[in-house]
């Protein structure tokens, strides 16, 4: 009885372990391909190329996706889903609205540099989206703005950030952190993790030097800069 | 005698009269190229289309630039020649590196809000240029990019900014601004103006609210945020 229900249930167990398999391989695909599109860009990556990129048929891809834009939607969507698995995960302490929006920047900034799905949010151009899935990607990213706008608001209200403009502080913030899928290069001297870390710093403390006193009196002259993590780091090797 | 010589003179005046007004034309193709390229995109606009915003023929637009692309590079020069006079002009007064690095931020980001060339600067995609072409456009990026990372490195050193990774902080500045182009609306409650300055004070205050012994004991314990601009600022309604 038991053998046979065993047997009975291979078809199933056959049918799933197929199913986790194409999961891989469309997996595979998009990897590929976020790759890709932010090596060379969105149109000059031709379905071909991305299949002779991962050494199958073209029909085989295919067989994944109806076309690019649905590979690029997907891009997106996957981007999206990490960028706000990382931030549930960094919001996972309770704290004043500063040290929210110091994770959030944290976990933002990690997304960008340490994920291809997480930089093609930051890089790719909507515009090569169809009006619809543009729209859709248009409202993830507004519910990604809207938490950390949130967050400031939080900040602002129990004090531990100084009153501003909480929309455009957010966009301050976010338009850094894209930015540097512009610039960055995983061969550069510093670690992803690194350069996170003083984004953080750098946004949510400014550039200013203050001393206790330079910072009542709003004088230009100081004696002993701030010591924070950002003294050491300046002088770290780059 | 007097008469002949005005006579002599009369095909050259005519000859400068007319080249006036051909450069007059070729910047009014370029401002038009400018807005369109950032209403729909560099790819999404042709030629043809140039020539029927601008109420003249296609052999009349080729008779000001060979190719898109020129249009295109003629576009990131203009933006460029623009931040960099707009920055000269800003750093006429001297002060400190941090009163420097403020004046620059102001600057740069005016000529995003401010201008259809400087935003192309900002918002154009590179990799539409020729090899050629875009190292030239990279070169002109770099000296901007050079000046911010030099004024932070003043600041820096006569103690006007806290001690920090003036490369990160460049491209963090940079970034900021940069984005402005994917979100500003001329129609926005905000004048141009208005956003230079707020982001001038939240990339170089930051957001953390800080009294003197807050900032002292390194607490987020605290009583009375900081009087600045911003507390005007974000009571204003937008």
């Amino acid at each position: 009885m038991k053998e046979a229900s065993k047997r009975a249930h291979e078809p199933w167990k056959a049918f799933q372990a197929r199913q986790r398999n194409q999961d891989i391989k469309r997996d595979a695909v998009l990897q590929t391909a976020a790759h890709m599109f932010l090596e060379q860009g969105y149109r000059r990556t031709s379905m071909s190329e991305l299949a002779k990129r991962l050494q199958i048929t073209k029909p085989a891809l295919y067989y994944y996706f109806h076309n690019k834009e649905q590979i690029l939607v997907e891009c997106y969507r996957a981007g999206i889903t990490l960028i706000e698995t990382l931030l549930d995960k960094a919001l996972v302490s309770r704290g004043t609205g500063l040290t929210k929006v110091k994770a959030y920047i944290e976990a933002y900034a990690k997304s960008v540099v340490l994920y291809d799905f997480g930089r093609c949010v930051a890089m790719l151009d909507e515009n090569e989206l169809s009006t619809e899935t543009r729209k859709e990607v248009r409202a993830l990213k507004r519910r990604i703005d809207a938490s950390i706008r949130g967050y400031i608001e939080e900040g602002i209200a129990d004090k531990s950030i100084a009153p501003c403009d909480a929309k455009l502080a957010s966009f301050a913030m976010s338009g850094a952190i894209n930015w540097i899928g512009t610039w960055y290069k995983p061969s550069g001297p510093l670690s992803g993790v690194e350069i996170a870390g003083r984004f953080t710093h750098l946004l949510t403390e400014g550039l200013h030097a203050r001393t206790s006193t330079a910072s009542r009196q709003n004088t230009i002259t100081r004696t002993t800069p701030r010591k924070t993590s950002a003294t050491k780091a300046g002088k770290a090797s780059r």
